[in-house]
């Protein structure tokens, strides 16, 4: 099958032998995956990676011995993986499907622990369910740190992550505000309710500040709106190291929550009810022959998600 | 009155008028101060100091217009000061006695709001009695992070604050362990029932650990012995900053609070009920007279706490 490789900071096209899959997986046809900025940062060296990239699929499962009733449906996936049933997110020895150790999506086939895998429900689409990875992250904002209707509560960054945490944060507290430098952009969020403000116009003091800027100085502009003991949680994962004044946070009593992968099933819940519309995401969807023209376009500055068809 | 001055970063002594209490202030004589590692990094540079220095003290009042009550008895004090009564920690415009726009304890004289007095029990000398601030700094930690008794703490670093803070926490989670590199402080939290250990002789992971190393470095020891999913307080302020890989944080779903000031009067309650006895603490009380070798011997690597009497 040809994947997409990740090697040396470049991307190519390989054929390789179809994954076999160990005793407690489903084999997994790919039918669509997203270009995560994730995906962009292994390219440019985060966490080393070598192999095939990809974490955000939905997918047709092709066999899945131990767990049968999966055959000829359509899934999606918790990318950590670990041993057994359970979340997998910080077992010390998981893989993470197109991060860590386990090829990902970017192939015409992927195998995933059957416990991994998610139904998705007929009434929502491809190009919709690709997007319960990124949601599942975006939810867990909200998992970790009790938000309430009356708080005060700004997401920096209106890339794709950023948009996701400001429409389902949105529903904890309508107040939230999606703070980014492109009105287009905000303009998605806003489209579903969400007020929106262009950074520089915008002054706090909030009690959540959620940084998903995406940059190493979006912690400066988090520091800066947010109140003395309020609460600052960390979406983004850079390349680059940030300096941080730990004097500042320990005399201002702020706290600062790191946050990652979140719930997929919660995701799944939110995309078939229609509490939260990604459509307005996508920049494109391009057909797996022109997968690194889809790298290309992701990587502009600005791109919103762009998707593969892969199968 | 004498007074001791910090400038361009050193210690005068000076002769100054005795201070003008404003209309809700009490005017303090001031019976004994502690010199605080925040003290020494005044010296140093940290918030741009000078004035008088000292914010651990007991004093006792001379006057005070608005709350009669308090004349001819022993008080500590709330060292934030700001309009009115209530809790000033964080109000944007305080001032704080002897570090930020408010000359300290280390004079004869001090003046405080009413509202920022204690009345000192009879059964607390003044020795115990100056440890009320930095006790009510260490007992912040618990009043900010749900420590549970079966929680798995890690207190590090063995110097005044970290000791405190270990003696403190005992009583809500037997097992916290003290960790440092002086067996003879380790040995004053562990004469009290606190376990303890050597740095580098202890692994996690832990669920909270605190950061009390006074050190730019402690916070990678903390990352190493948190678990995911863990906390970190960081109770140090230093001058310098600190390199932080904000992506292992994010990964790992770490939290990191920052912890300062706390409550003075859960401070006192507990030093009048002998639930801490900081005595084991004292390294010596000198005379006013010798305050500049006080100074001295705070500095001394591993000095423990040094008191001067100042009335």
């Amino acid at each position: 099958m040809i994947s997409v490789v990740i090697k040396a900071g470049a991307i190519t096209l390989e054929q390789r032998d179809r994954p076999i899959p160990g005793p407690h997986e489903a084999l997994i046809r790919v039918l669509m995956a997203g270009i995560c900025n994730t995906d962009l940062e292994l390219l440019k060296g985060y966490m080393n990676f070598s192999g095939v990239p990809g974490h955000e699929f939905v997918g047709w499962v092709e066999s899945a011995p131990s767990r049968p009733e999966l055959v000829g449906k359509r899934v999606v996936g918790d990318i950590n993986i670990g041993f057994g049933p359970g979340d997998h997110r910080h077992a010390p020895d998981r893989t993470v499907l197109g991060i860590l150790g386990k090829d990902g999506a970017f192939a015409q086939y992927l195998t995933l622990p059957v416990w991994n895998c998610h139904l998705v429900p007929d009434s929502v689409d491809d190009q919709t369910a690709v997007f319960a990875e990124p949601l599942a992250a975006a939810l867990e904002v909200g998992q970790q740190v009790h938000i309430r209707a009356g708080d005060r509560v700004a997401v920096l960054g209106d890339g794709k992550l950023g948009v996701l945490i400001a429409l389902a944060l949105r529903h904890l507290c309508p107040g939230v505000i999606l703070v980014g430098k492109h009105p287009d952009k905000l303009g998605i969020a806003a489209a579903q309710g969400v007020h929106t403000a262009l950074a520089g116009e915008i002054s706090g003091p909030f009690d959540v500040v959620v940084e998903a800027t995406g940059r190493p100085e979006g912690i400066t502009s988090a520091m800066a709106l947010v109140r003395d003991e309020g609460t600052i949680v960390l979406k983004s994962t850079t390349e680059a190291a940030s300096c941080l004044d730990i004097s500042r946070i320990v005399v201002r009593e702020i706290t600062l929550v790191g946050s990652r992968c979140g719930d997929t099933a919660l995701a799944l819940d939110h995309l078939a009810h229609g509490l939260v519309d990604p459509s307005g995401l996508v920049e494109a969807v391009l057909p797996f022959e022109e997968v690194e023209e889809a790298f290309r376009l992701a990587a502009r500055p600005g791109a919103r998600k762009v998707l593969v068809r892969m199968g």
